[in-house]
């Protein structure tokens, strides 16, 4: 048993420390689909200096906050954000009712399935196609929509629910974290309520957990109950700068780790490591194109260029999927 | 043992099934300071409903949710909010840097200490001076200024630190509530950052879940690093019909258990009590001039005559603090 690892059951996986550790690695291995290398030894690290009462680096359970970028970072965001996919084929069912669709550039080009037309409008232009596709709904039916949605819809390189393409080893670190008394937040670019249909079930975060773009909410009468009304106006954009004001609004506590994969993790990433004490940040890299996806600098969608320039400099662990991860999927 | 109290203890509050509950009450009663009555009775079985598995009223612990109202709810409003006694002081001491506060009644009236001249805007009058008094700081460094503040500052009529003065029937309903599987959540007209600074310590509620009024966030930079400032602007007013709005961006589930005390609570209890299934809902009445207040219909805080009117026909419990609390503070 290595230092790290040994500090690493001691201060919290609860292991009896008379097992043979590596005699029975799949069980005590928080970790089994990384491989040992930089980026495994980073993130036991520092869990392990963290949760260590007396420590240096010590951190009250209370303040052991995390944040989880979504798309490309718990799941496959290629070849076009799932939730983007969603929001076409709902564009194609409600497109006879809304023919002035026909002469918008951006809402022709996602009905069409048009993946570059509709992206062509950045993070803001996919929540404008998000809004119109999901306004009218109570926050209740439209994640009942988002649902069986999912549970039907099928990616097409792996003919599987898109679901089933959460990164394995993103779970392991999720599970990791939690048994060390943190709380796990996703901070997404995306609508909230689309992740919060599905982030429970496949993550294990709760839906108050998930932070994300939202749609104004109308309240309301209807038959004599409240019923709160999807806006199709966006209020809030929770992606690049906006990632640090969703932290601060709905987590009033700066995170100690992060985990992203894109450009619009930036600020996040600095907000989390510009704070006092220990901290944790880590880039997924998309390299792996037999198993996954090759892209950085070159994508439509999570464009990885001025945080992985900076990564060294800001002490930023970046992970190679191909390198780092034995396995992808669950 | 009643068949209620068996229940609740088989369902989760794990006392011994042989320990003899009646001849050691103080230890097995999770509500020591609530009398025998209807509140605690009604209180008691909800718990046991939605916790016995199998049974016609469960619900799973992921949806176990519970809200709670902050001022009068779980702590002293009276003679003013406690939020709102800090910003006359950070007021007071910002003035001389703000001469034009002179001209404008509603910031006269916060400076002179006039509680009835600067409540006369309503929530979004406060939440105007409350921002001005809180505008220019970070998320941090504002809520290191409200727990100084909280450190020092002294109610009149008690002579104790505001946050002694919480309700400890209140937090009893947490503990029961928490030690059942609930996630309990704050929901406050009130501005969220105040709140954050003092949950923890004093509701065992952490930061991420207080929900309430929020001013914008600009993000930028200084010295190199990420900061966030605090606009006077409010941006969200989670008071009336924004509770609803507010518990479904930020909970992104509907609550089965609500507790408020004025009719700014009325959606709120509303909203909870109106979706399908067992639900809770309390009002907690101030008729008890002696030990606390007794207003409600009359008060310029916290007033109660709607939700009191309807709350027999929604099947609200009106909790009254003389009657069904033997003890009101800590």
């Amino acid at each position: 048993m290595t230092p790290t690892r040994r500090r690493l059951v001691l201060a919290g996986l609860a292991l009896p420390l008379a097992a043979p550790a590596f005699a029975q690695p799949r069980q005590s291995d928080p970790l089994p689909s990384w491989r040992d290398g930089p980026r495994r030894r980073a993130l036991l690290d520092f869990v392990a200096s963290v949760t260590t009462e007396g420590g240096p680096d010590f951190v009250p359970p209370s303040a052991r906050v995390a944040v989880f970028d979504n798309d490309g970072t718990l799941w496959v965001e290629q070849p076009a954000y799932t939730q983007l996919l969603f929001v076409f084929d709902r564009l194609r069912a409600l497109a006879p009712a809304n023919p002035a669709w026909r002469d918008d550039p951006l809402f022709r080009a996602a009905i069409e399935g048009d993946l570059h037309g509709a992206a062509s409008g950045g993070v803001e232009g996919l929540l404008r196609l998000a809004g119109a596709a999901q306004a009218g709904n109570t926050p209740d039916s439209f994640q009942r929509l988002v649902a069986a949605w999912l549970a039907s819809a099928r990616d097409r390189r792996w003919n599987r629910p898109y679901t089933e393409l959460v990164y394995q080893p993103m779970l392991e670190v999720l599970a990791l974290l939690r048994a060390n008394g943190f709380t796990c937040f996703i901070v997404s670019g995306g609508g909230v309520e689309f992740i919060r249909a599905f982030a429970e079930a496949s993550y294990g975060i709760p839906p108050h957990q998930v932070i994300g773009s939202t749609f104004a909410l109308e309240p309301g009468e209807a038959e004599g109950r409240v019923v709160l009304t999807r806006q199709p106006r966006v209020d809030f954009v929770d992606d690049g700068p906006g990632k640090p004001v969703g932290i601060a609004k709905h987590i009033g506590r700066r995170p100690i780790a992060a985990f992203g994969n894109s450009d619009g993790d930036w600020h996040m990433l600095r907000y989390t490591t510009e704070g006092p004490g220990r901290r944790l940040a880590m880039i997924i890299r998309h390299d792996d194109a037999e198993r996954e996806y090759a892209y950085d600098r070159a994508s439509h969608v999570g464009r990885l260029a001025r945080a992985l320039d900076e990564a060294p400099a800001r002490g930023w662990h970046v992970v190679s999927m191909r390198e780092d991860w034995a396995r992808v999927f669950a």
